[in-house]
């Protein structure tokens, strides 16, 4: 069998169809592809924004509309256990992120549970006031520290920044006293860059620091392993690799040491200890629960669990296995087309250091984009200059990248790209 | 033509039957309870906590997952408008509470919306600290404010809280120039009351104060005229009188005249000017849209979207005259059933003084409503002994009203309701 390291040993192995093929039939993953529905002619490479939709997930939104509201109505809180749907897609999500039960519940938007664990962990850090994050990081997550800073005032909380790719020593000298917590995402959005989480971790630690992990291009694309890295907190997406549907909602990771000295300021009845009898005071559940703030949409919500199950019997290391050979495959075939040269990869190339994606800049990447959509390659842009390839290992086939390099050659080659039409901007991009 | 004034100075009129079918006949939304689906031999009293599906919502979501989400994957953001919904469904919505354009906008839970509303109008009220409420307003809106007070402290954030039956006097005298925020629901979740959205608007502008209502019980269920009466803040729910389905995304309103001044601290980049150019720093959308955090819930958006289609034709005073001529008519029913007399009315009879649901307290409240609901009657129980009935006119006929109050009478005479297996608590209630 082909394995990952015998390619990385053999830079060299030329990437061919038969190749392609071979590593088809070797696939312990292949059979997962029918577990989604996809469109015809077409090679969708933009998981990490949008997963696919799983057979299963359209299939629980049946049985939502068809009978849990139209039929069973107010009473589906109970029969249909919509009350507890959080805490039930909640722990699906543990198994494939390394968290023990009772630590992680599915909720609102990333940026609502950002918001709730770094206020949280703010008010656990008296006398310190700094969120410290990279400067490359998902802007909502920013954005979101200067929303905390708007209200608290500048010498509560105070977001510093340093570079996406600081030295390991700048990065030690600025985690000093004054930080509160350190806000990193494991997988950068653009470059696909993948952070030690075990070390970063550690180092915050040990100068006192409470750390807040963004999983939302990591969760589902590679093993994580939350708790035995000792992380704090954690937030991540349920729209990319766990193909929960557009928006669907997110989820946030409190480890369980921190239950009961932690206070989230979202706090809504569903976070109460007894929701339904309506206290006038606020008593927080003792456990993840107490995240929770309001009603949370239960179509999307029933949606996103059903889309769990198919992670149920996935070896995350033989996903991760795939992801990576994808990935390499990708850039092997791509560097074996002279018209591709100028496509400079902006990814870490060794694996310990790369998420599930590649990311290259290219003068026209916004237009190289939309041509490879127009021509059955969904690929995504990302400003200014990124052509990004988001690789899912459960809906993804060895053969799709062939079609993929191929058909971005042949656009290059011809200078098919220029064409007007694909300048026009969209409104997301 | 029987009217709600004729029946009104009629006090006595017999409701039999043959009336209430009567009633039907002449009732001019009777046509509209095609658009739903509905069980079979039950009577829906419960609107109020979950409204029933529109046909139009599950077809949406059939187009959503067959189509969008599985066929054109991520470039429905722009083709099918995704990124749109929450302002496309905020319009509808706007139509239906008085609201010029631009000014709504759906996302996230009321609960969530309402953290943004309250430390948006703290932060332009710098000198006031007070958020007075009502100490029966509901339980989340309570909430919300001590987690806000738990992050600022007390001397920038404190509640204050009057009777629910407090006097006008008393109401006046508590707003104090200390008071930043009147934070009011237009109707009273248990009691069904309405307050007076006009006069206690004006009171508080008066004084300085700004206005945030909760329309939770109001919005799709009686006239609203937000512009009119000069409303700072409003939110609300899709899930109950709007039928958006089971925890539909919420909405959240706020008047032009504070779109610039305004500075909302859940600042994700769904609020950003320009989201998809990735700024490092937060540059807040112009207009309403500022009030978006995260992604939202595609499917549940759009569920809630369709469902907004029903009221398109529904002259809301209609509406609103057949609401209360349909809980008229219940009480008067019950009134005629001797067996009936311990159930204590709570809501206000008078037509200005209630929105649209009955609210009797009863020691045996929660096994009177467990045994309704085992009879085809659906009603909803609110700790520790109320029933409360919900009137939805857009799906509700007259003669339900008979099958309502006639099952409840039996229940109660043949002594039914004391049956053990009704008094077993469901975790939602």
């Amino acid at each position: 069998m082909t394995t990952l390291s015998h390619l990385l040993k053999n830079n060299q192995t030329e990437i061919s169809l038969p190749f392609l093929q071979q590593l088809d039939s070797q696939d312990p993953l292949a059979a997962k592809r029918d577990a989604f529905v996809l469109p015809e002619n077409t090679v969708y490479l933009d998981g990490n924004s949008l997963g696919a939709m799983p057979k299963l997930a359209a299939e629980r939104a049946q049985q939502v509309l068809l009978q849990q509201w139209s039929q069973d109505l107010i009473k589906s809180w109970n029969s249909h256990s919509w009350i507890d749907l959080p805490a039930i897609a909640g722990e699906k999500i543990s198994q494939l992120v390394g968290a023990a039960s009772g630590q992680l519940i599915c909720c609102d938007s990333t940026s609502v549970n950002l918001f709730k664990v770094l206020s949280s962990a703010m008010l656990m850090q008296p006398g310190r006031n700094v969120v410290l994050s990279q400067a490359g990081n998902f802007p909502t997550d920013l954005y979101m520290v200067e929303g905390l800073a708007s209200l608290l005032g500048e010498q509560d909380c105070q977001l510093k920044l340093i570079a996406e790719n600081a030295s390991d020593e700048l990065l030690e000298q600025s985690l000093t006293e004054q930080v509160a917590v350190l806000l990193l995402t494991q997988v950068d959005f653009r470059s696909g860059r993948l952070l030690d989480m075990q070390r970063l971790t550690e180092l915050a630690h040990a100068k006192g620091i409470l750390v807040i992990w963004d999983l939302a291009h990591s969760a589902g694309a590679l093993p994580i392993e939350l708790d035995a890295c000792n992380v704090d907190f954690a937030v991540g997406c349920g729209y990319k690799y766990l193909n929960g549907g557009p928006g669907a909602p997110a989820f946030v990771y409190v480890a369980a040491r921190h239950h009961s000295a932690v206070h989230q300021p979202l706090s809504g009845w569903m976070g109460h200890s007894a929701p339904f009898s309506f206290d006038k005071s606020y008593q927080k559940a003792p456990g993840i629960s107490q995240f929770l703030t309001g009603t949370p949409p239960i179509l999307s919500m029933s949606v996103l669990d059903a889309a769990l199950e198919v992670f149920n019997d996935v070896d995350m290391s033989q996903l991760r296995q795939k992801s990576l050979t994808l990935s390499h495959c990708f850039h092997q075939l791509l560097q074996q087309h002279d018209c591709l040269q100028q496509l400079q990869l902006l990814t870490p190339l060794k694996p310990a250091e790369r998420g599930s994606q590649l990311a290259y800049r290219h003068p026209d990447a916004y237009a190289l984009c939309q041509a490879l959509i127009a021509h059955g390659v969904v690929a995504d842009f990302r400003a200014p200059d990124i052509l990004r390839l988001g690789f899912t290992p459960l809906y993804l086939r060895y053969v799709d990248i062939w079609q993929a390099v191929t058909t971005l050659a042949r656009l290059v080659a011809s200078g098919e790209y220029l064409k007007p039409q694909y300048a026009i901007k969209n409104k997301v991009t």
